[in-house]
């Protein structure tokens, strides 16, 4: 297909999706749910033929020599399909973000104007692996009114194809146009790159994937981007607070899971702590295999820990390791944070009220914690339901973002005839 | 000086700014607002100075052959003064955007999530021509907590360091590190491409200017831009409406302001109207010398009517020109809004409530009028006090924006040992 072809295409799909967007902005939330309660049941009931897409996946990763842990991440079965549907089903049952009055003003002149909340329009989500965020993403931006255009893994390629099919029938079948979700059908890169430009069309970019993807997609976009870069978040231990707490909050950050965004990767101390901190941490450490990396003064204390680098505290390790750093006071940790931090999730355990609110004024990140752990940071566990990523941005969303996030507004003025001064 | 020594100044500024940024964000409000009001003081107590700085504007455009309307943009007066520290008086009297608690979650483990208006950190401003909005857009900023760094008109660069040296001072002088207010002290163009690369600095940018000026800015800078591109603004009149009032607000709509951005640029009637509706509009017209552009239907009903092209339906005349087309229903009045307009203000005069209900559902632009002229979308007009511009984005704010949408928010977590399961 010449680059010519390809734009074409694009461009129709664009349009389509345009159009599937006009529909969906304006539908009844009940018939919104039903849409993706039909999702769900043709996802279950097509389950066959996915798995069916989805082997001639797993045969081309294998001849592209993909490891296990890839195989694995890109395998559909039973089970997973069944999830899916059920990721979908928990989304429809959520509440519609659609239509809601965010504020309301009667003007002097009579004017009546009322700002309501309304979906974005198309948005575009680019991604990488796992054929299940093709639902996920999609079954999110659907209930919050918008069309979608997706650009999947090459590795996921065929799986993709024929989930993003279903769910496109599915809004067919529910009265929606053809075009509410779209996967870009080629496995070639130029084709994202063609997509980042369609800023006539797509009004919001979120990437999902490691930082050479978001890099990539931020560079590119000429439509505004949601992004999540990364997680290098951290806890500070204050020189007065509960030791066993404490230790079970840090274990929890940085092992419970650790290749997630929200773990823990730095450990400040305070240093009128430390001595009698150091111990428990290094001995809890050792029975979860966590590598530390410290400073001098925590090194003097525990001395077969290896020696941190600059480059540890900016690290977002993702695994077993953990950088500790000795503070001379809340003032100090704030500022490493705010210079090493990533602007995602950082922490405070201390039973100083003045601390822990110096702590949540002055730390310049979407997510702060006074005495829990920052592995909270999370749609779900916020009560949001489903979410569609974590933004580490400051414009529109911070922190975790569900289907609220994922609508803007616009005001609705009625009069009588005025006219202006 | 070399682009080295550029960088190196500006990225001392930066420095600055982010320190007297901090100390913005967790100010007390009364702090806040005396310092808003230091400024207003020290704006009229320095009114020689200003004058002087600015005579030297005056001399450099004179010299450059700027025209008599440039030149009157460009120059302050006492009473000009006086009006820019009115308007600073005014922000500081608006109610403090920051802090404000605009949700609270109490999960089921006991977590307490509150989620609190924060500043954005540290904005940038890059404007042209008239010096006032040196101080109109720091105040804004300010009350909003945030750090400013402005880059003004080349015409007006001492003027413009005059004032943001006031400002600044007066931040100094109300506990505020030096750094709240900075302007890019070179009239080069290069300045400016380097400040729109920091973006570790820079949370935001604000371009304010032609649509030259804010291509170019969103061309070039790494950081989110909030922007206005233009106004397209259209008027729907329905085939059941009050027509005097729909030819009132016509007039006010195209005429009492033609060179704004809310200002009407293209009138849809309804065909169903058009014979009776014609001659009152093209006496009204004819009346207020607004020159006409119209389709085949309208020519004919008026016979000396300019004949409209494609072109005329995507234009921002800014001037006392009017195109006019004929449409056959309100969907194909959306239509046209959707494809020809720019998501500014567009309104439907009509007496007949479910084609404004179809109006304000489908029309995908920040304000949407039933009955009443475009000429208000404004801060000002909606009740928000002062605004920094009208934004044409979808992302974060639409719309006018006043001092609460130079805010963002942050999560602040409480718990008393919580860990995830």
């Amino acid at each position: 297909m010449t680059q010519e072809e390809m734009q074409t295409t694009l461009d129709a799909m664009g349009k389509k999706a345009l159009s599937a967007s006009r529909a969906l902005a304006v539908l009844d939330p009940g018939v919104k749910s039903a849409f993706l309660l039909r999702m769900a049941d043709m996802i279950e009931a097509e389950a066959a033929d996915i798995i069916d897409a989805n082997k001639a996946d797993l045969e081309y990763g294998r001849g592209k020599g993909l490891s296990d842990a890839m195989l694995d991440r890109l395998r559909l079965d039973e089970k997973r399909i069944a999830a899916m549907a059920e990721g979908v089903r928990t989304v429809a049952a959520q509440s519609d973000p659609v239509g809601k009055v965010l504020e309301k003003r009667l003007r002097p002149n009579g004017l009546e104007i009322t700002k309501v909340s309304v979906p974005f329009g198309v948005i575009g989500i680019i991604y990488e692996s796992r054929p299940n965020v093709t639902v996920d993403a999609a079954a999110i931006c659907l209930k919050a009114g918008n069309a979608v255009m997706l650009r999947g893994g090459s590795e996921a390629f065929n799986s993709n194809m024929k989930l993003a099919d279903i769910l496109d029938r599915a809004g067919v079948a529910s009265g929606i146009p053809s075009g509410a979700v779209q996967l870009v059908p080629w496995r070639d890169r130029e084709a994202v790159k063609m997509m980042l430009k369609m800023d006539r069309v797509i009004d919001l970019i979120i990437p999902r994937g490691g930082e050479g993807l978001v890099r990539m997609v931020t560079a590119e976009a000429t439509m505004p981007v949601l992004k999540h870069y990364k997680g290098v978040c951290h806890l500070f231990v204050d020189e007065k607070c509960d030791i066993e707490k404490a230790v079970n909050i840090i274990v929890n950050a940085k092992c419970q899971r650790p290749a997630t965004c929200n773990a823990l990767e730095t450990l400040l101390i305070s240093k009128a702590v430390l001595p009698e901190f150091a111990p428990h941490l290094a001995a809890a450490m050792r029975q979860n295999n966590v590598e530390l990396r410290g400073d001098e003064a925590f090194c003097r204390l525990i001395p077969d820990t290896a020696a941190a680098s600059e480059d540890d505290y900016f690290a977002e390790y993702l695994n077993l390791t953990l950088a500790v750093k000795t503070v001379g006071s809340v003032e100090e940790a704030v500022n490493h944070i705010n210079h090493y931090g990533s602007r995602h999730s950082d922490g405070i355990i201390s039973d100083i009220e003045e601390h822990i609110q110096y702590f949540f004024g002055n730390v310049d990140s979407s997510t702060l914690y006074a005495n829990a752990s920052t592995r909270f940071t999370d749609g779900g566990e916020f009560g949001m339901g489903a979410e569609i990523g974590i933004s580490t941005d400051k414009l529109h969303a911070r922190g975790p973002m569900g289907v609220d996030e994922l609508t803007t507004y616009k005001y609705l003025v009625r009069g009588n005839g005025q006219t202006r001064a």
